[in-house]
């Protein structure tokens, strides 16, 4: 041991104390919360800010510093006593943990300057460290990035997709610290101890894993020395530690999970804390903290992306526009990257990957990692792509729900939105895929029905901040925009109207085709309809919506190819609410099953018959066919 | 080597290639489908069905019958090929894959009644299996549990949920294969045809396994041997094959996954493959099948459940009312079984681990296989009950969509629904649930406001058919109704009406006591409302509001603890819409933050307050404080 480590050891487990000293007094303080949680990672939390990490605790936000992303969100108040020791901000803050007032919040979430995503949905945080990992390639940085688990988060699969990728990617700019604390909330976890159990797992999924007694700080600035020495992948620390460690009346003690200690309670646990400070050590945290080299980034400047070039009446699909239009994206913007789940040959991202090959990311079958992975990107100034069929994106859903609540600047896209999907059937339709991500507050969800739509809102997706979700369907649609028609976030375009339009169908993806071809049918027939194409259902355009529900009697129609909850027709009906207008709504009422495209269009209430049937109901004319 | 198999192992590999040409024939017959992916697992699927399996293909629900579920769905082909084969159905039926009017979909669903779930979404099939494994042990059957996996397919984090539980729960009646054909859908497996890296990570999980080659018909009849001889833990058959073995042209080749051959394709293919029928061996396949023992089962009945015991007036909490119902009817009902991931002691769950232990099935923190397991107990006949936080079951929402495709009769309660859970913030929020399971067309959603309600409804869910889905609330909430008041799926309450009343609020769950505070505030100052509980949020009673529309001038407003897409507000919009009436919507608008309860009900617009404004701002009469 070198004289330096000699004097670093007691001043780094004097901050550790200090650190649960400071997690027991915030919970208290807030009345609730999961002291027991810090106490076990106090020491590994103590040694990784205030040795491991290099970091400037004013300017986190700095693309050459070390992440630290905390997969057990419950240990939050930890989180922020090691950043209010670091300096980043006055520790008297912590007693306002969890108020309304505060971004200190019972979970961390990016409100905070210094929390990259949203944790507290446990194995997301591993994910989402992959991404930032990634990034640091992209940028070409040495910067590293740390993740802590908790030992009963292991359990969540997710964290075995990102054990896959991170060492199929071969990131050993990434190290994980595994919790062990041998509790879990309501009971003792699966392995407790046992940790061989850990280590068998991880070196089976092609890790490099260290275990140390987690509460031994020598071991523990050993264990970061060895990770960062190995090449070629990522290593797991998996500490053996206590749950409550510090404080007898809780030490391993079952029941304590989530509970903050009563007001004697604390008082007895301050007193026993602190006979366990080093005497004669003092602690200038902030002064032992590591800064990154300052370093000039000059990201290189996106250029313009050509535009589309399709031909009116062409027949597209979505899907393939998309492929197109990302490889053209790609190529132009450096920040934008591209993931996929062992789907590319059918969305078209394979165009993307050979246009930028060193930024696409594949995640094979594993779609909870892919989005996390996105989440991690995007945190660090990527632009992350990811996408799949439209369906799969559900298994991510809970990550989605975590990316709005952190806010983070994703561009989901999935493909085979549907019915429409036709023979593969029911299992690969999407059919809730906007209630998913239309129910989130801060998504955008676009929804192209042809080329150049799709290419001009994938434009708009990368340039908007936050999260976004374009949905893309399988069959080939007409093109009925013209190269340079412009296209807005929020927007709706009026594709057929007249004077004497009686009723106004609302389409959207590929039900345009069908809405199209049901207003040549009543025209015939002397029967004019209003076409709208909504190609951005969140934000929806409120205006145009009861503009044309004014110019039309009232008499609106839905056209969506999915359930009928959360989607086209909800937000329409939304939107209208006020003006005193209802819808008249077809979609997809009951379980479908296989069959050719349009059969399902025909069969499930959404082809261009029951288009002209609705309004000719609707209407009370005489049927027009 | 015995005669018996010297002569077996022939007629097996002729019906392997028997199988091949059938589902090349009925994917080509499609036009499309996944022909290659078949002929990989085709001599597995002949062993299992002619040689391994106990069962009657006239009675596949048959309850000391073997199982098996084809985890990687897209293979349906020959899944039905060895069911025609077996007798189920007539081989000619083969050539309607995947029409409108057949049964013989893409991707397998329970329509076919040898089919217990829906497959299709990768990784969950292994998850069903561990609950049909589990079920086996409740009516103390020792049937076997069969699941064919892809290579692909073990990239899904739901897979090492399963590997994990599974061993936990040392499922030694259950057999994973999987076949390692090394190609996904657009490039080579992670670990392509390396199979020490599939034996490493299933060792490590603590499952028996055996690696062989796949095509080797007396390797894998001795490892099903083996496998059946192991006590203590599942065995993992890893079998090393060939995508597309037997037709050289697609054998081992990429860019062949998921397409059906062409026409003159389809001749070659079945040309050659013909040239691997074993002269000489004449095979009656349904003649080689084992069938179960006969026996007769009597399953215990179900026992009268207790009535409610609360006081009017009483606090409590719904999710702890749901404890105490689960309790009782565990014990009344023997088909009942609970899962639960981790948080048994926030969702009183524990209450009936304690009633019957040897029906409770704890998952730790893994929640996709939780409910994939309901899945598997529900087709057995089980009748699971699974929770967790609410937010927490949105990990698990492409199983809730997987079981609505399969109808399976599962019941799935989330708890700590709503910004009322307070302090621990948004990610511990479910804003999103009732969007989630009220998209499903098929799924019944319930929403107690009080705890006679819950219990009341906990009863009814257990005695639909079919997914049911319960939303539970953290805080304690008045009981409002006598113990022996009635509900039905489908009803509503109305608990405040009067001849004079100017609007109706349309409340559930917590808002439910807001809104009777508004009602005692605005009675205060001379003004009535009506107040609704929708405690059945689908299948809504559509009757029901129109009347209370009707009867207070169209005023309606809902307060909905939630976001407001898909739940309470769009499911009376749409209810009451072809009536010609809009909806005042109070909801959650914005991601929430962590505070008091009652802080964030007034913070997110859903308070009595809120209520109070929002009746005076649509009646414009003075505002009542």
């Amino acid at each position: 041991m070198t004289s330096d480590r000699a004097s670093l050891i007691p001043a780094l487990k004097n901050i550790a104390t200090q650190l649960r000293i400071d997690s027991a007094r915030s919970t208290t303080q807030a009345g609730s919360g999961h002291p027991t949680s810090c106490f076990s990672m106090a020491d590994l939390a103590a040694a990784l800010f205030f040795s491991e990490m290099r970091f400037d605790p004013q300017r986190p936000h700095e693309p050459d510093a070390d992440r630290f992303i905390l997969s057990k969100g419950h240990a939050a108040p930890i989180l922020y006593a090691a950043w209010a020791a670091a300096g980043a901000f006055d520790r008297s803050e912590l007693l306002k943990l969890r108020e309304l007032g505060s971004d200190l919040e019972g979970h961390p979430t990016p409100r905070l300057p210094f929390v990259d995503v949203a944790t507290g949905s446990l194995g997301q945080g591993i994910c989402a460290a992959i991404g930032s990992a990634l990034n640091a390639r992209r940028i070409q940085s040495d910067y590293r990035t740390y993740v802590l688990l908790g030992d009963g988060e292991s359990a969540e699969g997710s964290v075995w997709e990102a054990a896959n990728v991170a060492a199929r990617d071969r990131l050993d700019n990434l190290c994980g610290i595994t919790d062990v604390n041998r509790l879990g909330q309501s009971q003792p976890t699966m392995w407790q101890h046992d940790m061989g159990q850990f280590e068998r797992r991880w070196q089976a999924f092609g890790w490099n894993t260290i275990v140390i007694d987690g509460h031994d700080m020598a071991a523990i600035l050993d264990a970061f020395d060895q990770a960062r020495s190995v090449t070629g992948r990522p290593t797991m620390i998996l500490a053996r530690t206590e749950k409550g460690k510090g404080v007898s009346f809780v030490e391993g003690k079952d029941n304590w999970h989530g509970k903050a200690f009563k007001k004697d309670e604390l008082e007895k646990a301050i007193t026993e804390l602190e006979t366990q400070i080093v005497p004669g050590v003092p602690v200038n945290a902030p002064a032992l903290i590591r800064k990154p080299e300052a370093r000039q980034r000059a990201e290189a400047a996106s250029k313009p992306i050509p535009a589309p070039n399709y031909k009116l009446g062409d027949h597209v699909a979505t899907r393939e526009a998309f492929g197109d239009a990302l490889a053209r994206l790609v190529t132009a913007n450096p920040r934008v990257v591209v993931l996929d789940a062992d789907v590319k040959n059918s969305t078209y991202t394979d165009r993307a990957e050979k246009a930028a090959s060193d930024r696409f990311y594949e995640n094979f079958i594993a779609e909870q990692v892919m989005v996390g992975a996105a989440m991690g990107l995007s945190a660090r100034g990527a632009i992350p792509f990811a996408s799949t069929f439209a369906c799969f994106l559900y298994r991510a859903a809970d990550f989605i729900r975590m990316a709005a609540i952190g806010s983070n600047n994703i561009k989901l896209a999935g493909t085979h939105a549907g019915v429409s999907i036709g023979e593969d059937g029911p299992s690969q339709m999407a059919l809730e895929d906007l209630a998913m991500c239309g129910a989130e507050p801060n998504f955008t969800v676009l929804y192209p029905s042809d080329a150049v739509s799709t290419e001009r809102l994938i434009a708009l997706a990368a340039e908007k901040q936050g999260p976004v979700y374009i949905r893309l369907s399988r069959p080939k649609t007409s093109v009925i925009y013209a190269n340079d028609e412009t296209f807005t976030i929020g927007g709706l375009k009026v594709v057929k109207e007249s004077a004497d339009d009686v009723a106004t169908v609302i389409a959207a993806g590929v039900t345009v085709d069908q809405a199209l071809e049901a207003h040549e049918r009543l025209k015939a027939s002397g029967t004019s309809i209003r076409v709208i194409d909504l190609y951005s259902v969140a934000p929806v355009d409120r205006e145009g919506l009861l503009a044309a529900a004014r110019a039309t009697k009232g008499r609106l129609i839905t056209v969506e190819d999915h359930y009928s909850t959360g989607g086209v027709g909800d937000a329409v009906a939304e939107a209208v609410a006020d003006g005193g207008f209802t819808v008249h709504r077809l979609a997809v009422t009951e379980i479908p099953r296989s069959g050719k495209p349009e059969e399902l269009l025909e069969r499930f209430g959404i082809s261009a018959t029951h288009i002209v049937n609705a309004v000719t109901s609707l209407v009370g004319t005489v049927a027009a066919r």
